[in-house]
């Protein structure tokens, strides 16, 4: 275990930028996430373990497995324990996504409706297709074909729908297996409150069975909740095609009125997006002495932006508070999940405005602008002028930007990685047969401060890329490989031969960015593309997925969703389960025999990249290929 | 705090029954729950005082308020901390209800379809009567009817619906206030997806708005998904009216086979019960030796049964290991909810089969049977008949049933209540004026190890009924009361002088029993009746609620659910929100303001008793009557 929990708090091994802003934070005062974790440390054994239960006030309960305080006063031993806390923490990490998917399709009925003018479809070819695969009609007037979608796709929320629309996705021997083990998920909203149900006390009592009912509500969330957020994503806002643009703290412009949007929802950040090029908002902040509006992302909701608008992307997860600390920030724009209730106590000691737009994420002393799509376009605008109040009390003297920007290529849909490829799948499952690309790895997934901030992913990327394996970045990863030099096709030069010539031909980096964290449903779907082209299971292909620094309940989802899928996936530090041997045991084994796939829990990402490049090579010689 | 968490492990204080077969387990080398509890003690502080968590693997974190850790890793202060997990626990207690809820819809669903023969429409008038209150196609063929309502109720679990059938109830001042505070739910699904959604790290970083969305999640409860368990059992099983029988661990029979029922819906057991009436598996048991088959219930399978059959009820929640110890009872017949893991470790030392029936709760060594509305008439034979099995391996030797049973009087649903009142509240109502009937607290829920356990719940209730307070009871506060003695008409003695003599009038018992934990949904209903007839909010009733032994996260959403409708309820025990005084004292206090009603902890039940008289008199005055 210990391996798992040293939080590495030595600045000095941090990225330039991390270290100086921790130390300038330092100087005036400030905690930061890594001196919280600093304080909490040593965590307590039983929650880390799954061990301990709060869930009935008989308890709360703390099981010692093998000795005399073996069961919960309600007789639960430490298997059901950690089953029961593994269960819910899933169904946390399902639930956000999902109803992050239901705001989507919610803006998609409000237009349909024709009940807002800030939302309208950039990409009606996609609405149609969509529309065609649900078996709707398909022409006619688009926003008809809107409200019929919206309408099919909540029947995916409800308790008696016709299951769920993209499980026609799913390749047919998946489908067979996962009826078999009644894995297929019923409905997005049914399987988490299922979950909350048979956590209670005194429902299931069957670690196995909540094991394999964590599976069905995270497929739920993949080829539910997220793949709706992702898809209607597209629709409103339009299906990414590549394109260039910066990330890092260097995109912070000390001319400009910077404002970051955060959080992972494309509903808001597109309407503040839109308000920061209007001319009248504009001409304010050239009154205000800035030479324009610079919007950055922070976390998903950056990604969102940065596939489909090439707008910068400041950073990830760990860098949010220091973005504040560079004293450069106007306003930080806040929607939903990964928002720290830090960033209010620490805007408040800079200028920084901190404005929250969800009724579902209130923080006590922030602005609270409550947006719907029918006052979206009105309130962006409003709050881009007060950025720019902000703007003209920022503090050049406590200004650091400590870095210069990098640039990146982002934007590849599987529409856009498609269509490269000529509509079809052939040309790469050729580059696969050939060895070219020897498979493909998704690395996702968050930052934590237990390690050493993007090393995990990037080093483990390296390894990927130079054994010829092409790597597919969502989420919090992104910025990590963005910065390494990894998402433009120069990147080529840290891959294996093959796969560098493949980038250099086609003018792509070894690392396509697909996303943010609801977009892993991307890689679902082209795994899925993949595997029906080939005739095989998902679990066929020489694929995998990796969260090497993951940190959220959402993380989990994605990783059970991903395992459930047939995608062995690994993880760089462990779920709260290792109370139970039964339950680690199957985590990591067991489901194999299950699902055909299983999660690898290895810290070291040079040993990591060993082992997925191990699995790669026993997925390609089942096929038939070379190693 | 102290005086709330001192596990009462006297022996000697408790009902004669519990006391004989705890020390018959004792002897026998069984631990039960209060053994498991001591082994417990003392149970984590940080958890009790909500001030643990563990949603993401940054932490686990443990907050300590006021000094150097009072924060966790991602900026979370005590009173986040406290109601994110004050909000699960509330989620997770509502997704148990609604979702046994759903269940009943299902059924009435297939019993629409034709798709069943094992159940069918009891209570034709009343299916009519809730399609008429749904603005629905009352007559005609009453498959279709039932079709038609469950499609209704469907819409009530979904994300788009009309808005939840039962809203039509509430009294129309109450509804505003709900619209005016965003209270009324949306969705029974919904709305503990959101709560699972908000508590992920980094979105709803307020803790009041968690705490008003966890009383939106707990009414989408009440009004919803409990309200729809209530009706549709009523309509697929019968609605209850007032019938005699027999309660506590006397109702097990020597010469009989002994089947218990326990959980909480009566989806399986009624088919139990017509199974055990069976003439060829009558046969079977009189070929074992038996002179019968003997169906006794448990926890609120037990109540459904009382309610609507007269079953007898063996026992309360504190009760169920013990029923197993009596070494009479053949088998145990499971469906769901607070059934405790140990109850099959327990069934394994004697001839004792445990069963489970639910695809939601497995429980591992069980004899695991599927149930559906398709099979259940013939897996209900099945059980039976392996129970009639296990009579034969019973040891005479081993069996001792300590007690004689305990008249009860039971059934008094909303329709039998106002049906005797002539069809109309009035009459209710003038006594209530008169101060015959000075007001009405329902006394509910379960019991608690840390308790003496039923004291809380019959002197508290000894303490209402003899100030004229008529109460009303559900759940596994029940046998508590039977076995007092206050569920028949002679109990009026035990009352003051006015309810005495209504008593003996209507020949009814000052504590009327009106169902199981789903059906404290009659009592919203009766409320709501009578506060409509009186032409006020419910908060300005002189009534109350209470739940002196409660140990369940439904019982949290009960009385969330039932202080967000305007009813003030005390409980014995806190939840555990202590770590955060803001929160403690909203809910003590500052929720007065909000929803007109808060909550009373208080575990002395004397005292408890002059604080609800208190609360009734201050009513009584405020609507112009004598204290």
């Amino acid at each position: 275990m210990d391996e798992f929990f040293k939080p590495a708090l030595d600045c000095s091994m941090w990225p330039e930028e991390t270290g100086c802003l921790i130390d300038k934070a330092r100087s005036e005062g400030l905690a930061l996430a890594w001196d919280r974790l600093a304080k909490q440390t040593p965590q307590c054994n039983f929650c880390e373990m799954g061990l301990s239960c709060a869930k009935c006030v008989m308890g709360p309960c703390r099981i010692i497995p093998g000795l005399d305080r073996n069961q919960g006063v309600c007789g639960a031993d430490a298997d059901l324990t950690v089953a029961r806390n593994f269960g819910r923490f899933v169904a946390g990490g399902s639930a956000a996504h999902s109803d992050h998917g239901r705001d989507l399709v919610e803006v998609l009925y409000e237009i349909g409706c024709g009940s807002t003018s800030a939302y309208s479809i950039r990409d009606e070819a996609k609405l149609r297709r969509l529309a065609e695969e649900f078996g709707l009609k398909k022409d006619g007037d688009i926003k008809q074909v809107a409200k019929t979608v919206a309408e099919r796709l909540f029947a995916d929320y409800s308790t008696h729908g016709p299951g769920l629309a993209f499980l026609g996705r799913v390749p047919k021997a998946r489908r067979e297996l996962w009826d078999k083990l009644s894995l297929t998920p019923r409905g997005i909203d049914r399987e988490p409150v299922e979950m909350l149900h048979r956590t209670h006390m005194g429902v299931d009592c069957d670690p196995v069975s909540l094991c394999l009912h964590a599976a069905r509500t995270s497929l739920s969330d993949g080829w539910g909740g997220s793949m709706a957020g992702t898809e209607i994503s597209d629709v409103i806002f339009g299906t990414p095609t590549p394109g260039k643009t910066k990330v890092n703290l260097g995109v912070l412009k000390k001319d400009m009125v910077n404002i970051l949007v955060h959080g992972h929802s494309p509903v808001v950040s597109e309407m503040i997006l839109a308000a920061a090029s209007d001319p009248a908002i504009l001409a304010e902040a050239t009154k205000a002495g800035a030479s324009g509006v610079n919007i950055a992302g922070l976390c998903c909701t950056g990604n969102e932006l940065l596939m489909r608008r090439s707008i910068p992307l400041a950073g990830n997860h760990m860098m949010t508070e220091l973005t504040i600390v560079t004293g450069a920030v106007e306003t930080i724009v806040a929607d939903y999940q990964c928002i720290m209730p830090s960033l209010v106590n620490i805007s408040q000691c800079y200028h920084t405005k901190f404005v929250t737009t969800s009724d579902k994420a209130h923080f006590p002393g922030a602005d609270t602008y409550h947006f719907t799509p029918h006052n979206a376009g009105e309130l962006a605008k409003q709050v881009v002028l007060k950025a720019i109040e902000a703007f003209k009390k920022r503090d050049p003297s406590r200004v650091n930007i400590p870095v210069e920007p990098v640039e990146v290529m982002s934007g590849f849909s599987n529409e856009a990685i498609l269509g490269a490829l000529g509509g079809t799948p052939t040309p790469l499952i050729e580059a696969i047969k050939a060895g070219t690309v020897r498979g493909a790895v998704g690395v996702v997934g968050c930052n934590n401060p237990k390690l050493k901030q993007d090393e995990q992913h990037v080093t483990l990327t390296r390894e990927l890329i130079k054994k010829d394996i092409l790597v597919l970045v969502t989420g919090c990863a992104t910025s990590a490989m963005g910065k390494a030099g990894l998402l433009v096709p120069e990147g080529a030069s840290q891959a294996g031969s093959n796969l560098a010539g493949l980038c250099r031909t086609l003018g792509i980096p070894p690392v396509l960015h697909v996303g943010s964290c609801v977009d892993n449903s991307r890689i679902l779907q082209l795994c899925a593309v993949l595997a029906d082209a080939i005739g095989v299971d998902i679990s066929a292909l020489p694929v995998a997925a990796s969260a090497p620094e993951w940190y959220s309940e959402k993380a989990a989802a994605i990783g059970l969703y991903a395992v459930a899928s047939g995608i062995t996936t690994h993880l760089g530090l462990p779920p709260m389960i290792l109370g139970s041997p039964a339950i680690t045991s199957l985590a990591v084994s067991g489901l194999n025999d299950v699902v055909g796939a299983a999660f690898i829990v290895e810290p070291d990402p040079v040993k990591a990249g060993k082992l997925l490049d191990g699995h790669i090579s026993r997925k390609r010689l089942a096929l038939g290929l070379s190693a």
